[in-house]
């Protein structure tokens, strides 16, 4: 077997959540919340198991969370998405993001990714059989340069993959920054794959701007959202895609294939519970109230950071005032020996990174975010 | 967009329920069941939900039911199964399917596919960037002629797929097919895809013989299961892939960025359900009921039949005694004037088959059969 990609390692999550297990640590690495979904939410999908939603949904997925996510859209984005030809639900967004490519691209295709990016993406732009062309954001600040992208832009570009609210950075993009990416888009006629799993993970009193608020954008964009994100069920692997209808189109000729459809009485479930939106505050409110208190307690750390997380369930510390070490050996550092586990920011770029940043995830219980901070006070 | 394969229409399977919908018939013709699952399976569910098994299970799937498959093997298959490295849970048997040609399949490759042939088959070969080469089973009898098969391999073929028990046919393969699949992947050193979502649909006290059992075949074989099939559960989506180690580590590389990972709650759930491996000889009993309660009611009719479904829940039918149309003219002409919906066989095809023979589902309740028969039998 020739391998799609170079260097098809374990995921960076896989690994820092063993290592955790392994040394009983503290897990502020992988991405999920410790605490429980919210009882309604599980008993909507024992009772739609239980009324019989057990059989194939349609293959875009089911009307009523069709509705229930156009619903959504108009309330927080104040756009109109037609449920039956622009959305498509899909078995998680990390499936639905490598559909899009799947959709898009063709062999020697290049795609634009900023660094650090999720791991996901430039395996995925392999496997379709393109090249990732990868941009790396402004060292500390992660920022974009975009003169940095146009230099990278050839008759080979198709696409660019976007990633706001970003992880592991947990910056959310300024208007000033669409309008970038809408001259850049409209004159090299690319592509937008726009990763917004962390939608409603956007803190202090800001909103979400979606890409679908740009006309411009949303015509040429793939936009994908996640309820693992939004409803703390990591596990229930539900996402899906926005996208215009003739690109939603050629989505789905491939998804048709490719997962068909997804659960039925997940899908149910979480049509029903959208009823009321006011469970998505909720969750905005929450993982607000962990970050500052994750925040006001790492002061008394000598971790460093730059400005409090604007979006994501994550915060990257900096180091530099506690050790030398590259940042994954000083992750397995501090898990083997504080009992705290992180994501080293390296594993977010393909080439040496030098940078002395973690990313710690704050979706978790007070009490484990207070554990966490003891041993790291300790240090 | 650059279309990836050709004519990429709606799948015969949605299009079939949709009519069938619209003309309020009776649907024989998508692959699921309308009797309920086993209320314990759900009930195990919701208990997994309410535990607290909603984060991100392991990318290779939960620990023990993978083990839990392992030991259904060694029971059903009598051969030993590692659960570590030889097993991944996937979000259904499709999506597998599709993942182990993204795994073996580099651009040019040929994949040798027997028509009839489920649909998704060749729309992933075309994904990968290869072209599948299509054999037909020999008109009526639908057996394989392996001598076709033969003249058909050129030096850039890569794999055969293969459906045992078969869909929509029903037949199940003999010692003799396997001995003549040991001998041509051997000599021509290809992969086999064999997609087994069936496995516990096979009747008449016969045992479904996997290519697990050939040692051979085993070393270079991709063999994928379902649980919605063995379970009635069609709508979660829940299946897995076996392999030996080396191409299970290369199947993961691609479904790592894939999904991911699957539906933790539902894992959870079936790996309890699975403790008691006699739900699956129950789920063989029932079936074998049903298909025997269909043909015993068919005789009223003009149908005919070649031989009793030898697995699966699908019954050919032939309709030349009633009519001289085209199967897919058929099966619309069908619905709407005798309200029962099945599956053109002709759509199983890529070129044009004008053979008379529909496809029934008969994994329904004794009352929807009844029912269904009773209009077939004014014909
Ligand atoms: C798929 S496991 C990774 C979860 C996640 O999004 C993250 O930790 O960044
Ligand atoms: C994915 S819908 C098709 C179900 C099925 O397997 C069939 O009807 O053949």
């Amino acid at each position: 077997i020739i391998p799609k990609y170079p260097a098809t390692g374990t995921t960076i999550f896989s690994i820092m959540s063993a290592l955790a297990n392994e040394h009983k640590a503290i897990n502020l690495s992988q991405g999920f919340p410790d605490f429980p979904i919210d009882e309604m939410l599980g008993s909507l999908v024992n009772k739609a198991i239980m009324d019989g939603f057990n059989q194939y949904a349609p293959m875009i997925g089911l009307q009523n969370l069709r509705e229930a996510i156009a619903n959504k859209i108009l309330h927080f984005q104040k756009v109109e998405v037609n449920p039956n030809t622009e959305i498509t639900i899909t078995p998680g967004a990390t499936y639905a993001i490598y559909t899009a490519f799947a959709t898009i691209l063709q062999p020697d295709d290049e795609v634009i990714v900023l660094e650090p990016a999720y791991d996901s993406y430039v395996p995925n732009i392999y496997t379709c059989g393109a090249t990732p062309v990868r941009i790396t954001l402004n060292d500390g600040t992660f920022e974009i340069d975009w003169n940095k992208i146009y230099a990278a832009i050839t008759t080979k570009t198709k696409a660019i993959i976007i990633n706001n609210p970003h992880n592991p950075c947990s910056v959310t993009w300024s208007e000033q920054d669409f309008q970038h990416l809408i001259t850049l888009v409209e004159k090299h006629n690319l592509y937008v794959v726009s990763d917004e799993v962390y939608e409603h993970l956007v803190f202090d009193s800001k909103e979400h701007i979606s890409v679908l608020r740009y006309p411009e954008l949303r015509s040429r964009s793939f936009v994908i959202h996640s309820f693992g994100k939004a409803f703390h069920s990591t596990g229930w692997k539900m996402g899906y895609c926005i996208a215009p209808a003739e690109l939603m189109h050629a989505f789905r000729a491939i998804h048709q294939y490719l997962a068909f459809s997804v659960n039925t009485p997940m899908q149910q479930g979480i049509a029903t519970y959208l009823d009321d939106l006011s469970h998505l505050e909720t969750t905005t409110r929450m993982l607000q109230q962990r970050r500052d208190f994750f925040l006001e307690q790492m002061k008394a750390t000598r971790f460093k950071w730059l400005k409090p997380a604007a979006g994501s369930y994550f915060q990257l510390m900096n180091y530099e005032a506690i050790s030398d070490l590259p940042s994954m050996e000083f992750a397995i550092w501090l898990t083997k020996n504080y009992s705290v586990a992180c994501i080293p920011l390296s594993s977010f770029y393909q080439d040496d990174n030098n940078e002395k940043w973690v990313r710690f995830c704050f979706a978790k219980k007070e009490e484990t975010l207070m554990a966490a901070v003891e041993n790291l006070k300790s240090i």
